[in-house]
């Protein structure tokens, strides 16, 4: 089903399989963030399980969030059958942005509620969110790396469906202005919008 | 074998494969758990040891339940063919919590004997657990991603060995209250009933 | 080509696919003990990369050795075509020790040329040796796990082949007390020996 | 497609494998460098960040690398068919150095601009980029590993590619002499040089 590029020996295949490689570990490593680093010491327990409650929120919505993006990337690789050196390029500049996530994840971990931290966090999204949505744009467009007979609504719709993670991040960082702590909320709403954009 | 779900592009196969990467990462990062963190120093490797010997007999627990959810996971979807968008998620959130069991795991590393480190293992494979029975509570119910030729005699033995962890994590809940230490030997007892459930 | 074991749904084939992803983690997890961990402070760079560089070899040498157990772990799944519940197991504790080896590795960095700590890391690879042997002889016996038209001839090499490695562990434990810090040598014999054993 | 070794039992499909798996981790562990280690303490997040620049471009580059390796990799392997005991050892001794990259990153981030610095990142891309030429010189020299209709002038193109790889690594070399911390920058010759071996 997946086609050879000729050019690069690359299958639409084996990006994904690098992609799955990569969100499970950018997904698996996200837990490092939680873990205590340095000697036990004098640490009480209650006291430093207290103190990772936000950090485990965060492991939570980052997870879900990785979640959210590999399965986009199911998605969009479900149609697209062919590869070239662009569309190559523009997955790898996505895979560095998402093996960035347990980065910036740790970020706000470290510094939550600095409307700072919270903005590397939403700045990393947005440009997956964009990368993804140029994935689409490019592979569909005079149906490059599709099949021919891609129904113009399934474009039309993969293509909102793209842009629902770089808006939602959009609010994300305006909220971080006002409240910082809370503004991680914002991306619940991306299956609140998935759901609506199925009906 | 494996059926595309329309919404998501997603295939249960492609779950059984991220599983597969989060649980062979989650089984390795373990290991980080034993290693010293921080310069040698004065640090006297007999005495090292000595003190790791907790730590290792807990790798080996914490990797042969990691071992037991994924062999229970390749039963459950040996027979689960389709996944719909309610399953996948199910089994997100299931992947959260496995991913989270190197932290659990280090957390009773890092404050062995105390009883609320023993809780917060027990409730994270909890979780696994009960996530395990409604994966596969979901998946068969009225045949809902399984073949209509399953036998109900099949189906009723998943549920019972799905609901074997929970139950035995909360025996391991009620230990760790009076002896915290040993709390953990009460998990060798899943090979000991899943043996009898196959009588 | 793999066949399903009834009881627990696992093919020969899922086995290799899991032990691929933990010796690719464990492999690359073998790189974080090179790692400076700290920050850097006042140290001296050229100063840093002459200390490393018994941890380096050291790198290499563990790297090898996961190298040829994973060789060997495919030679003998390569006819071994079916599991059961205690081959599983064989191969689950296999992997454990496996996985465990970034661990020893880390040991004999931190505490290089110590006998106590080549012990460590020879009694791993003993461990992980002996499990590849019992692997081996579990599947073959009575052709439990393997096609009936295997030749004994083959069966009785996969043999030999496989207690190389315990035998010259052995040996790097006998020379770890004289030569601690050239212990490590005596697993170079390793290609030698496989290279006679064909002959 | 891929065949079988007769005496390992490996295919090249088996070691293209392996490689995805090292590749995915190496890339992912590279972000590992750019994480706050060791508690927050009084440390200013702008201030963090504004010291993590270097890093963080540093990780472009190094991931940007990876990447080309990984597509080189399948490039060689989309005409290599067959391995032999040889032609594995390299490819082992190709992932070692694969496998170390995310360490002489993090000596680049952490002794930025320093010579030497550079020259140990520089020294492991041209170890790597050497042996990409010998996988390619190996398979291909008397149709070795390849297909006997595999056109001259393919073979000679993959030579020159391979080759490109250990020549920029050269300039950078050089360059870190003068220039220390433009040095990286001879690396972004790789993709004009590639787009002009095409024309």
């Amino acid at each position: 089903m997946s086609q050879t590029d000729q050019n690069t020996g690359l299958t639409s295949k084996r990006i994904e399989s690098l992609a799955d490689g990569i969100f499970a570990i950018a997904m698996t490593l996200l837990v490092l963030d939680l873990q205590l680093d340095g000697p036990v010491g004098n640490i009480i327990l209650s006291q430093f399980l207290a103190n990772q409650w936000q950090r485990f929120l965060n492991y939570l919505l980052s997870f879900f969030l990785l979640a959210i993006f590999w399965i986009l990337h199911h998605q969009q690789f479900h149609v697209i059958k062919r590869t070239d050196r662009r569309h190559l390029w523009i997955n790898v500049l996505m895979l560095m942005f998402v093996a960035l996530i347990p980065f910036s994840a740790s970020v706000v971990g470290d510094f939550f509620g600095q409307t700072l931290a919270h903005w590397v966090f939403d700045l990393n999204l947005f440009v997956v969110g964009l990368l993804f949505y140029f994935n689409w744009a490019y592979a569909t467009n005079q149906y490059r790396l599709v099949e021919k007979d891609l129904s113009i609504d399934l474009i039309a719709r993969g293509k909102k469906r793209a842009l629902v993670l770089p808006i939602v991040t959009c609010l994300a960082f305006v909220l971080s202005f006002y409240i910082p702590p809370w503004s991680g909320l914002a991306y619940l709403l991306i299956p609140v919008i998935f759901a609506k954009l199925k009906a």
